[in-house]
Protein backbone atom coordinates (compact mmCIF):
# COMPACT_ATOMS: atom_id res chain seq x y z
CA UNK A 1 0.00 0.00 0.00
CA UNK A 2 2.47 2.61 -1.19
CA UNK A 3 1.40 6.15 -2.69
CA UNK A 4 0.39 7.46 1.17
CA UNK A 5 0.85 10.96 1.96
CA UNK A 6 3.08 11.39 4.74
CA UNK A 7 3.47 14.11 6.77
CA UNK A 8 7.51 13.30 8.87
CA UNK A 9 7.62 15.63 11.94
CA UNK A 10 11.53 16.21 12.68
CA UNK A 11 14.58 15.68 9.76
CA UNK A 12 16.75 13.96 11.65
CA UNK A 13 18.81 11.03 10.93
CA UNK A 14 15.61 8.32 11.70
CA UNK A 15 13.11 10.96 10.54
CA UNK A 16 14.65 11.39 7.60
CA UNK A 17 16.07 8.38 6.58
CA UNK A 18 12.47 7.09 7.21
CA UNK A 19 11.13 9.81 4.69
CA UNK A 20 13.63 9.03 2.28
CA UNK A 21 12.70 5.40 2.34
CA UNK A 22 8.99 5.66 1.93
CA UNK A 23 9.42 7.96 -0.44
CA UNK A 24 11.17 5.42 -2.80
CA UNK A 25 8.24 3.11 -2.22
CA UNK A 26 6.10 5.68 -3.55
CA UNK A 27 4.50 8.13 -1.31
CA UNK A 28 4.73 11.63 -0.86
CA UNK A 29 6.59 12.77 2.10
CA UNK A 30 6.00 16.39 3.62
CA UNK A 31 8.75 17.19 6.16
CA UNK A 32 8.98 19.63 8.83
CA UNK A 33 11.80 21.17 11.50
CA UNK A 34 12.16 23.81 13.27
CA UNK A 35 16.32 23.77 11.78
CA UNK A 36 16.40 25.47 8.61
CA UNK A 37 19.52 23.73 7.57
CA UNK A 38 17.78 20.25 8.12
CA UNK A 39 15.00 21.22 5.40
CA UNK A 40 17.66 22.29 2.99
CA UNK A 41 19.92 19.20 3.28
CA UNK A 42 16.35 16.93 3.50
CA UNK A 43 15.14 18.09 0.48
CA UNK A 44 18.71 18.51 -1.61
CA UNK A 45 19.23 15.20 -0.63
CA UNK A 46 15.58 14.42 -2.37
CA UNK A 47 14.68 12.61 1.34
CA UNK A 48 11.11 15.06 1.07
CA UNK A 49 9.41 15.96 -1.44
CA UNK A 50 8.12 19.29 0.72
CA UNK A 51 9.48 20.76 4.16
CA UNK A 52 8.56 23.46 6.02
CA UNK A 53 8.57 24.82 9.73
CA UNK A 54 5.05 25.08 9.81
CA UNK A 55 3.11 21.43 11.38
CA UNK A 56 -0.28 22.48 9.71
CA UNK A 57 0.97 22.06 6.39
CA UNK A 58 3.09 18.98 7.11
CA UNK A 59 0.29 17.21 8.22
CA UNK A 60 -2.77 18.82 6.71
CA UNK A 61 -4.01 15.72 3.95
CA UNK A 62 -1.73 13.52 5.40
CA UNK A 63 -2.59 9.26 5.76
CA UNK A 64 -0.07 9.04 8.04
CA UNK A 65 1.98 11.19 10.13
CA UNK A 66 5.40 10.39 11.59
CA UNK A 67 7.01 12.18 14.71
CA UNK A 68 10.63 11.68 14.79
CA UNK A 69 11.75 14.14 17.72
CA UNK A 70 12.93 13.97 20.62
CA UNK A 71 10.84 11.91 23.10
CA UNK A 72 9.07 14.79 25.67
CA UNK A 73 9.02 17.04 22.27
CA UNK A 74 6.70 14.02 20.74
CA UNK A 75 4.54 14.30 23.95
CA UNK A 76 4.11 17.61 23.40
CA UNK A 77 3.48 18.02 19.87
CA UNK A 78 0.54 14.97 20.17
CA UNK A 79 -2.30 17.25 21.15
CA UNK A 80 -1.40 19.60 18.22
CA UNK A 81 -0.84 16.97 15.20
CA UNK A 82 -4.57 14.73 16.72
CA UNK A 83 -6.10 18.45 15.74
CA UNK A 84 -4.54 19.49 12.38
CA UNK A 85 -4.16 16.13 11.01
CA UNK A 86 -7.30 14.89 8.80
CA UNK A 87 -9.51 11.92 10.25
CA UNK A 88 -8.48 9.40 8.88
CA UNK A 89 -4.71 10.07 9.50
CA UNK A 90 -2.56 7.37 11.41
CA UNK A 91 -0.26 8.80 13.79
CA UNK A 92 2.86 6.77 14.96
CA UNK A 93 6.31 8.03 16.48
CA UNK A 94 9.28 6.74 16.52
CA UNK A 95 10.81 7.43 20.45
CA UNK A 96 13.31 5.47 21.92
CA UNK A 97 11.14 4.70 24.99
CA UNK A 98 7.45 4.16 24.76
CA UNK A 99 5.26 4.77 27.95
CA UNK A 100 5.12 8.55 28.04
CA UNK A 101 4.33 8.92 24.43
CA UNK A 102 1.58 5.88 24.55
CA UNK A 103 0.08 7.50 27.49
CA UNK A 104 -0.30 11.03 25.71
CA UNK A 105 -1.25 9.05 22.66
CA UNK A 106 -4.56 7.78 24.69
CA UNK A 107 -5.49 10.79 25.45
CA UNK A 108 -6.12 11.78 22.06
CA UNK A 109 -9.40 12.22 20.20
CA UNK A 110 -7.72 9.93 17.28
CA UNK A 111 -6.15 7.38 19.87
CA UNK A 112 -8.19 4.58 17.75
CA UNK A 113 -5.50 5.73 14.87
CA UNK A 114 -2.28 6.39 17.19
CA UNK A 115 0.07 3.71 17.46
CA UNK A 116 3.44 3.68 19.09
CA UNK A 117 6.79 2.84 16.81
CA UNK A 118 10.58 2.59 17.46
CA UNK A 119 13.22 0.99 15.41
CA UNK A 120 16.27 -0.65 16.34
CA UNK A 121 18.81 1.05 14.15
CA UNK A 122 20.82 3.98 14.51
CA UNK A 123 24.31 5.31 13.52
CA UNK A 124 26.80 6.92 15.67
CA UNK A 125 26.28 10.26 13.19
CA UNK A 126 23.27 12.43 13.19
CA UNK A 127 21.28 14.43 11.21
CA UNK A 128 19.81 14.40 7.87
CA UNK A 129 23.04 14.18 5.68
CA UNK A 130 24.11 10.78 7.52
CA UNK A 131 19.93 9.76 6.86
CA UNK A 132 20.00 6.50 5.05
CA UNK A 133 17.06 5.08 3.24
CA UNK A 134 18.62 1.58 4.03
CA UNK A 135 18.79 2.20 7.83
CA UNK A 136 15.80 0.06 9.06
CA UNK A 137 16.59 -2.96 6.05
CA UNK A 138 15.97 -6.17 8.47
CA UNK A 139 16.57 -4.41 11.31
CA UNK A 140 13.53 -5.20 14.08
CA UNK A 141 10.78 -2.21 14.69
CA UNK A 142 8.72 -2.10 17.73
CA UNK A 143 5.43 -1.86 17.13
CA UNK A 144 3.50 -0.64 20.24
CA UNK A 145 -0.31 -0.70 19.92
CA UNK A 146 -2.05 1.66 23.02
CA UNK A 147 -5.47 0.55 25.22
CA UNK A 148 -7.04 2.11 22.36
CA UNK A 149 -5.73 1.34 18.63
CA UNK A 150 -7.42 -0.30 16.67
CA UNK A 151 -6.83 -3.23 15.04
CA UNK A 152 -6.84 -1.73 11.06
CA UNK A 153 -4.42 0.94 12.84
CA UNK A 154 -1.75 -2.10 13.75
CA UNK A 155 -1.95 -3.55 10.45
CA UNK A 156 -1.61 -0.02 8.70
CA UNK A 157 1.50 0.31 10.62
CA UNK A 158 2.80 -3.11 9.97
CA UNK A 159 2.64 -2.76 6.45
CA UNK A 160 4.42 1.19 7.24
CA UNK A 161 7.42 -0.86 8.83
CA UNK A 162 7.67 -3.74 6.31
CA UNK A 163 7.75 -0.69 3.50
CA UNK A 164 10.88 0.09 5.27
CA UNK A 165 12.41 -3.37 4.74
CA UNK A 166 12.10 -3.72 8.79
CA UNK A 167 10.61 -6.50 10.52
CA UNK A 168 7.62 -5.20 12.91
CA UNK A 169 7.40 -6.32 16.42
CA UNK A 170 4.57 -5.74 18.25
CA UNK A 171 4.87 -5.15 21.88
CA UNK A 172 3.72 -3.75 25.48
CA UNK A 173 5.39 -0.23 26.31
CA UNK A 174 6.59 -1.52 29.62
CA UNK A 175 8.17 -4.98 28.37
CA UNK A 176 9.60 -1.97 25.77
CA UNK A 177 10.86 0.17 27.79
CA UNK A 178 12.62 -2.39 30.30
CA UNK A 179 14.04 -4.22 27.64
CA UNK A 180 15.63 -0.65 26.00
CA UNK A 181 16.93 0.46 29.31
CA UNK A 182 19.29 -2.77 28.86
CA UNK A 183 20.30 -2.65 25.64
CA UNK A 184 20.31 1.05 24.59
CA UNK A 185 20.18 3.03 27.47
CA UNK A 186 22.19 1.28 29.21
CA UNK A 187 25.08 0.62 26.97
CA UNK A 188 24.63 4.66 26.36
CA UNK A 189 25.58 5.49 30.02
CA UNK A 190 28.25 2.87 30.54
CA UNK A 191 29.69 4.72 26.90
CA UNK A 192 29.68 7.80 28.60
CA UNK A 193 30.82 6.79 31.92
CA UNK A 194 33.85 5.21 29.99
CA UNK A 195 34.89 8.05 28.01
CA UNK A 196 34.83 10.19 31.35
CA UNK A 197 37.05 7.57 33.00
CA UNK A 198 39.56 8.32 30.01
CA UNK A 199 42.49 11.05 30.28
CA UNK A 200 43.52 13.32 27.72
CA UNK A 201 46.85 12.02 27.27
CA UNK A 202 45.36 7.93 26.89
CA UNK A 203 44.77 8.49 23.53
CA UNK A 204 48.23 7.30 21.82
CA UNK A 205 47.17 3.99 24.12
CA UNK A 206 43.85 3.84 22.66
CA UNK A 207 42.69 0.83 20.93
CA UNK A 208 40.24 -0.01 18.36
CA UNK A 209 38.07 -1.77 21.34
CA UNK A 210 37.80 1.48 23.28
CA UNK A 211 36.63 3.50 20.17
CA UNK A 212 34.20 1.04 19.60
CA UNK A 213 33.44 1.69 23.33
CA UNK A 214 32.88 5.15 23.73
CA UNK A 215 31.74 5.27 20.06
CA UNK A 216 27.96 5.60 21.57
CA UNK A 217 29.41 8.53 24.08
CA UNK A 218 29.30 11.10 21.25
CA UNK A 219 25.76 10.63 20.53
CA UNK A 220 23.44 13.66 19.99
CA UNK A 221 22.81 15.22 24.46
CA UNK A 222 19.77 16.72 23.68
CA UNK A 223 18.48 13.02 22.48
CA UNK A 224 19.19 11.59 25.18
CA UNK A 225 18.93 13.94 27.93
CA UNK A 226 15.26 13.19 27.21
CA UNK A 227 15.61 9.22 27.27
CA UNK A 228 17.38 9.24 30.49
CA UNK A 229 14.52 11.26 31.87
CA UNK A 230 11.57 9.33 30.31
CA UNK A 231 12.78 6.13 31.02
CA UNK A 232 14.81 7.18 34.53
CA UNK A 233 13.14 4.09 37.02
CA UNK A 234 13.99 1.13 34.10
CA UNK A 235 17.59 2.78 33.41
CA UNK A 236 18.00 2.65 37.34
CA UNK A 237 17.13 -0.65 37.61
CA UNK A 238 18.90 -1.71 34.16
CA UNK A 239 22.20 0.12 35.89
CA UNK A 240 22.29 -1.53 39.50
CA UNK A 241 22.61 -4.95 37.52
CA UNK A 242 25.46 -3.80 35.98
CA UNK A 243 26.72 -1.83 38.72
CA UNK A 244 26.62 -5.34 40.88
CA UNK A 245 28.50 -7.32 38.13
CA UNK A 246 31.46 -4.99 37.53
CA UNK A 247 32.06 -4.54 41.36
CA UNK A 248 31.96 -8.58 41.30
CA UNK A 249 34.57 -8.68 38.14
CA UNK A 250 36.57 -5.73 40.12
CA UNK A 251 37.10 -8.04 43.59
CA UNK A 252 37.72 -11.23 41.52
CA UNK A 253 40.58 -9.49 39.98
CA UNK A 254 41.76 -8.13 43.06
CA UNK A 255 41.66 -11.34 44.95
CA UNK A 256 42.91 -13.32 41.97
CA UNK A 257 39.87 -15.09 41.66
CA UNK A 258 41.32 -16.51 37.59
CA UNK A 259 38.26 -19.60 37.56
CA UNK A 260 35.45 -16.80 38.80
CA UNK A 261 36.56 -14.45 36.11
CA UNK A 262 37.04 -17.34 33.53
CA UNK A 263 33.65 -18.11 34.23
CA UNK A 264 31.75 -14.63 34.16
CA UNK A 265 33.92 -13.94 30.97
CA UNK A 266 32.81 -17.46 29.21
CA UNK A 267 29.16 -16.27 29.77
CA UNK A 268 29.25 -13.05 28.73
CA UNK A 269 31.20 -14.24 25.67
CA UNK A 270 28.35 -16.50 25.31
CA UNK A 271 26.14 -13.78 24.83
CA UNK A 272 28.39 -11.27 23.38
CA UNK A 273 28.55 -13.88 20.20
CA UNK A 274 24.88 -14.26 20.43
CA UNK A 275 24.06 -10.68 20.07
CA UNK A 276 26.62 -9.83 17.54
CA UNK A 277 25.00 -13.14 15.23
CA UNK A 278 21.60 -11.42 15.52
CA UNK A 279 22.92 -8.28 13.96
CA UNK A 280 24.67 -9.94 11.13
CA UNK A 281 21.12 -12.32 10.62
CA UNK B 1 67.49 -4.11 8.49
CA UNK B 2 66.13 -7.41 7.41
CA UNK B 3 66.95 -10.34 6.46
CA UNK B 4 66.70 -11.53 10.28
CA UNK B 5 66.41 -14.67 11.70
CA UNK B 6 63.38 -14.82 14.11
CA UNK B 7 61.97 -16.95 16.51
CA UNK B 8 57.84 -16.43 17.34
CA UNK B 9 57.19 -18.00 20.56
CA UNK B 10 53.44 -18.39 20.24
CA UNK B 11 50.93 -18.47 17.02
CA UNK B 12 48.24 -16.55 17.89
CA UNK B 13 46.18 -13.58 16.71
CA UNK B 14 49.22 -11.11 17.16
CA UNK B 15 52.17 -13.83 17.23
CA UNK B 16 50.98 -15.10 13.88
CA UNK B 17 50.17 -11.31 12.49
CA UNK B 18 53.63 -10.12 13.44
CA UNK B 19 55.98 -13.37 12.29
CA UNK B 20 53.62 -12.42 8.37
CA UNK B 21 54.51 -9.01 8.99
CA UNK B 22 58.01 -9.81 9.44
CA UNK B 23 58.73 -12.87 6.61
CA UNK B 24 56.99 -10.20 4.35
CA UNK B 25 59.53 -7.75 5.25
CA UNK B 26 62.20 -10.63 4.51
CA UNK B 27 62.75 -12.38 7.76
CA UNK B 28 63.04 -15.74 8.23
CA UNK B 29 60.32 -16.70 10.81
CA UNK B 30 60.47 -19.51 13.23
CA UNK B 31 57.02 -20.29 15.05
CA UNK B 32 56.50 -22.02 18.48
CA UNK B 33 52.90 -22.97 19.62
CA UNK B 34 51.95 -26.29 21.45
CA UNK B 35 48.95 -26.29 19.78
CA UNK B 36 49.40 -28.18 16.30
CA UNK B 37 46.12 -26.53 15.06
CA UNK B 38 47.79 -23.39 15.12
CA UNK B 39 51.08 -24.54 13.40
CA UNK B 40 49.30 -25.78 10.71
CA UNK B 41 46.91 -22.63 10.31
CA UNK B 42 50.55 -20.38 10.69
CA UNK B 43 52.55 -22.72 7.98
CA UNK B 44 49.30 -22.97 5.70
CA UNK B 45 49.15 -18.91 5.43
CA UNK B 46 52.62 -18.69 5.00
CA UNK B 47 52.85 -16.50 8.17
CA UNK B 48 55.70 -18.62 9.28
CA UNK B 49 58.85 -20.27 7.78
CA UNK B 50 58.72 -23.07 9.86
CA UNK B 51 56.59 -24.29 13.11
CA UNK B 52 56.82 -26.60 15.93
CA UNK B 53 56.14 -27.23 19.30
CA UNK B 54 60.25 -27.30 20.85
CA UNK B 55 60.90 -24.07 22.00
CA UNK B 56 64.91 -24.73 21.62
CA UNK B 57 64.41 -25.35 17.81
CA UNK B 58 62.19 -22.06 17.29
CA UNK B 59 65.00 -19.25 19.12
CA UNK B 60 67.92 -21.46 18.04
CA UNK B 61 70.01 -19.39 15.94
CA UNK B 62 67.66 -16.37 15.91
CA UNK B 63 68.77 -12.37 16.23
CA UNK B 64 65.22 -11.79 17.61
CA UNK B 65 62.65 -13.66 19.59
CA UNK B 66 59.57 -12.29 20.15
CA UNK B 67 56.79 -13.56 23.31
CA UNK B 68 53.79 -14.15 22.11
CA UNK B 69 51.87 -15.85 24.31
CA UNK B 70 49.77 -14.61 28.08
CA UNK B 71 51.51 -12.66 30.15
CA UNK B 72 52.16 -15.63 32.90
CA UNK B 73 53.32 -17.75 30.18
CA UNK B 74 55.64 -15.19 29.18
CA UNK B 75 56.84 -14.31 32.68
CA UNK B 76 57.16 -18.44 32.87
CA UNK B 77 59.15 -19.15 29.10
CA UNK B 78 62.03 -15.84 29.75
CA UNK B 79 64.20 -17.90 31.92
CA UNK B 80 64.01 -20.49 28.92
CA UNK B 81 64.52 -18.69 26.07
CA UNK B 82 67.18 -16.85 28.12
CA UNK B 83 69.53 -20.24 28.12
CA UNK B 84 68.34 -21.39 24.62
CA UNK B 85 68.90 -18.38 22.29
CA UNK B 86 72.24 -17.34 21.05
CA UNK B 87 73.98 -14.69 23.12
CA UNK B 88 73.09 -11.97 20.37
CA UNK B 89 69.24 -12.04 20.34
CA UNK B 90 67.04 -9.70 21.44
CA UNK B 91 64.39 -10.78 23.37
CA UNK B 92 61.05 -8.95 23.60
CA UNK B 93 57.90 -9.71 24.10
CA UNK B 94 54.24 -8.63 22.81
CA UNK B 95 52.27 -8.85 26.48
CA UNK B 96 49.84 -6.11 27.41
CA UNK B 97 50.73 -5.55 30.96
CA UNK B 98 54.08 -4.66 30.95
CA UNK B 99 55.34 -4.68 35.31
CA UNK B 100 55.74 -8.53 35.80
CA UNK B 101 57.32 -8.91 32.18
CA UNK B 102 59.75 -5.92 32.93
CA UNK B 103 60.76 -7.53 36.14
CA UNK B 104 61.22 -10.67 34.73
CA UNK B 105 63.71 -9.32 32.12
CA UNK B 106 65.78 -7.58 34.85
CA UNK B 107 66.11 -10.89 35.94
CA UNK B 108 67.79 -12.61 33.25
CA UNK B 109 71.37 -12.92 32.32
CA UNK B 110 70.34 -11.15 28.88
CA UNK B 111 68.80 -8.62 30.55
CA UNK B 112 70.51 -5.61 28.50
CA UNK B 113 69.21 -7.01 24.72
CA UNK B 114 65.85 -7.88 26.31
CA UNK B 115 62.71 -5.37 26.19
CA UNK B 116 59.17 -4.97 26.58
CA UNK B 117 56.24 -4.58 23.37
CA UNK B 118 52.52 -3.85 23.25
CA UNK B 119 51.31 -3.31 19.78
CA UNK B 120 48.18 -1.33 20.65
CA UNK B 121 46.26 -3.19 18.17
CA UNK B 122 43.51 -6.43 17.73
CA UNK B 123 40.85 -7.78 16.65
CA UNK B 124 37.65 -9.43 17.58
CA UNK B 125 38.10 -12.73 16.66
CA UNK B 126 41.34 -14.67 17.66
CA UNK B 127 43.87 -17.64 16.53
CA UNK B 128 46.51 -17.59 13.30
CA UNK B 129 43.68 -18.03 10.94
CA UNK B 130 42.39 -14.67 11.93
CA UNK B 131 46.10 -12.92 11.72
CA UNK B 132 46.85 -10.17 9.46
CA UNK B 133 50.11 -8.59 8.16
CA UNK B 134 48.73 -5.52 8.16
CA UNK B 135 47.41 -5.79 11.62
CA UNK B 136 49.99 -3.01 12.91
CA UNK B 137 49.66 -0.44 10.34
CA UNK B 138 49.83 3.20 11.37
CA UNK B 139 49.22 1.69 15.15
CA UNK B 140 50.88 2.58 18.43
CA UNK B 141 54.15 0.12 19.55
CA UNK B 142 54.63 0.96 22.74
CA UNK B 143 58.05 -0.09 23.57
CA UNK B 144 59.09 -0.12 27.36
CA UNK B 145 62.70 -0.55 28.22
CA UNK B 146 63.77 -2.50 31.59
CA UNK B 147 66.47 -0.97 33.78
CA UNK B 148 68.76 -2.87 31.93
CA UNK B 149 68.16 -2.71 28.07
CA UNK B 150 71.24 -1.25 26.08
CA UNK B 151 70.59 1.13 23.47
CA UNK B 152 71.66 -1.00 20.93
CA UNK B 153 68.46 -3.26 22.03
CA UNK B 154 66.23 -0.56 21.77
CA UNK B 155 67.13 1.15 18.54
CA UNK B 156 67.11 -2.80 17.45
CA UNK B 157 63.80 -2.74 18.98
CA UNK B 158 62.47 0.01 17.23
CA UNK B 159 63.75 -0.80 13.71
CA UNK B 160 62.05 -4.04 14.43
CA UNK B 161 58.53 -1.76 14.92
CA UNK B 162 58.84 0.32 12.03
CA UNK B 163 59.24 -2.49 9.91
CA UNK B 164 55.96 -4.08 11.46
CA UNK B 165 54.34 -0.38 9.85
CA UNK B 166 53.87 0.69 13.71
CA UNK B 167 54.76 3.94 15.75
CA UNK B 168 57.13 2.70 18.29
CA UNK B 169 56.24 5.01 21.44
CA UNK B 170 58.90 4.71 24.47
CA UNK B 171 57.37 4.33 27.83
CA UNK B 172 57.55 3.49 31.60
CA UNK B 173 56.47 0.13 32.37
CA UNK B 174 54.51 1.86 35.15
CA UNK B 175 53.13 4.28 32.99
CA UNK B 176 52.07 1.95 30.89
CA UNK B 177 49.89 -0.37 33.08
CA UNK B 178 48.42 2.58 34.80
CA UNK B 179 47.01 3.68 31.23
CA UNK B 180 46.01 0.41 29.62
CA UNK B 181 44.33 -0.14 32.68
CA UNK B 182 42.21 3.11 31.44
CA UNK B 183 42.41 1.97 27.86
CA UNK B 184 41.73 -1.38 27.57
CA UNK B 185 41.62 -3.48 30.61
CA UNK B 186 38.46 -1.45 31.68
CA UNK B 187 36.83 -1.47 29.20
CA UNK B 188 37.16 -5.26 28.65
CA UNK B 189 35.05 -5.31 32.01
CA UNK B 190 32.89 -3.05 31.48
CA UNK B 191 32.02 -4.84 28.09
CA UNK B 192 31.73 -7.84 29.93
CA UNK B 193 29.58 -6.74 32.74
CA UNK B 194 27.05 -5.22 29.95
CA UNK B 195 26.84 -8.05 28.56
CA UNK B 196 26.13 -10.27 31.84
CA UNK B 197 23.63 -7.57 32.13
CA UNK B 198 21.43 -8.68 29.13
CA UNK B 199 18.64 -11.16 29.35
CA UNK B 200 18.53 -13.70 26.78
CA UNK B 201 15.26 -12.51 25.46
CA UNK B 202 16.11 -8.74 25.12
CA UNK B 203 18.42 -9.85 21.54
CA UNK B 204 15.15 -8.67 19.16
CA UNK B 205 16.15 -5.28 20.44
CA UNK B 206 19.65 -5.22 20.10
CA UNK B 207 20.86 -2.86 17.79
CA UNK B 208 24.11 -1.62 16.33
CA UNK B 209 25.12 0.34 19.88
CA UNK B 210 24.87 -2.69 22.10
CA UNK B 211 26.67 -5.03 19.57
CA UNK B 212 29.76 -2.42 19.13
CA UNK B 213 29.64 -2.61 23.53
CA UNK B 214 29.69 -6.15 23.89
CA UNK B 215 31.99 -7.38 21.19
CA UNK B 216 35.17 -7.05 23.33
CA UNK B 217 33.34 -9.74 25.94
CA UNK B 218 33.92 -12.02 23.32
CA UNK B 219 37.01 -12.06 23.38
CA UNK B 220 39.03 -15.53 25.00
CA UNK B 221 38.92 -15.50 28.82
CA UNK B 222 42.24 -17.38 29.18
CA UNK B 223 44.81 -14.24 28.04
CA UNK B 224 42.28 -12.24 30.17
CA UNK B 225 42.47 -13.71 33.12
CA UNK B 226 45.74 -13.40 32.68
CA UNK B 227 45.70 -9.68 32.04
CA UNK B 228 43.44 -9.05 34.76
CA UNK B 229 45.58 -10.63 37.53
CA UNK B 230 48.76 -9.27 36.62
CA UNK B 231 47.48 -5.94 37.03
CA UNK B 232 44.73 -5.94 39.32
CA UNK B 233 45.64 -2.63 41.43
CA UNK B 234 45.66 -0.28 38.25
CA UNK B 235 42.03 -1.50 37.40
CA UNK B 236 40.84 -1.72 40.46
CA UNK B 237 41.51 2.14 40.34
CA UNK B 238 40.14 2.46 37.00
CA UNK B 239 37.24 0.93 37.96
CA UNK B 240 36.65 3.02 40.83
CA UNK B 241 36.73 6.29 39.16
CA UNK B 242 34.19 4.63 36.24
CA UNK B 243 31.59 3.39 39.12
CA UNK B 244 31.92 6.87 40.40
CA UNK B 245 30.53 8.07 37.02
CA UNK B 246 27.99 5.52 36.28
CA UNK B 247 26.59 6.53 39.70
CA UNK B 248 26.91 9.87 39.12
CA UNK B 249 24.80 9.83 35.81
CA UNK B 250 22.51 7.36 37.55
CA UNK B 251 21.72 9.79 40.47
CA UNK B 252 21.36 12.80 37.55
CA UNK B 253 18.84 10.52 35.91
CA UNK B 254 16.86 9.52 38.72
CA UNK B 255 16.81 13.06 39.68
CA UNK B 256 15.57 14.48 36.73
CA UNK B 257 18.74 16.76 36.19
CA UNK B 258 18.89 17.13 32.34
CA UNK B 259 21.71 19.74 33.02
CA UNK B 260 24.25 17.42 34.66
CA UNK B 261 23.19 14.67 32.34
CA UNK B 262 23.81 17.53 29.60
CA UNK B 263 26.97 18.45 30.95
CA UNK B 264 28.39 14.78 31.44
CA UNK B 265 27.59 14.00 28.36
CA UNK B 266 29.28 16.82 26.32
CA UNK B 267 32.01 16.38 28.25
CA UNK B 268 32.15 12.74 27.12
CA UNK B 269 31.02 13.49 23.77
CA UNK B 270 34.33 15.66 23.30
CA UNK B 271 36.47 12.76 24.55
CA UNK B 272 34.49 10.18 22.82
CA UNK B 273 35.37 11.94 19.11
CA UNK B 274 39.13 12.79 20.27
CA UNK B 275 39.39 8.97 20.70
CA UNK B 276 37.95 8.15 17.45
CA UNK B 277 39.74 10.37 15.35
CA UNK B 278 42.92 8.97 17.17
CA UNK B 279 41.89 5.49 15.35
CA UNK B 280 41.22 7.01 11.75
CA UNK B 281 44.18 8.95 11.69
Amino acid sequence: VTGRQVGVVGLGLIGASLAGALRACGDTVRGFDVDESARRVALERGLVDRAGDDLEAAVAGADLVVLAVPVLTIVRLLPNVDRLAPDRAVIMDVGSVKRPVIQAMEALGSAPRAIGGHPIAGKSVSGPQAADRELFRDRTFALVPTSRTDARTAAYAESVVRDLGARPLLMDAGEHDRIVARTSHLPQLMSTALALSIAPEDGELAGPGLVDMTRLAASPPSMWVDILASNAENIVSALATCLGHLESLGQMAASGDGPGLERAMSTAGTMAAHLGRSETA
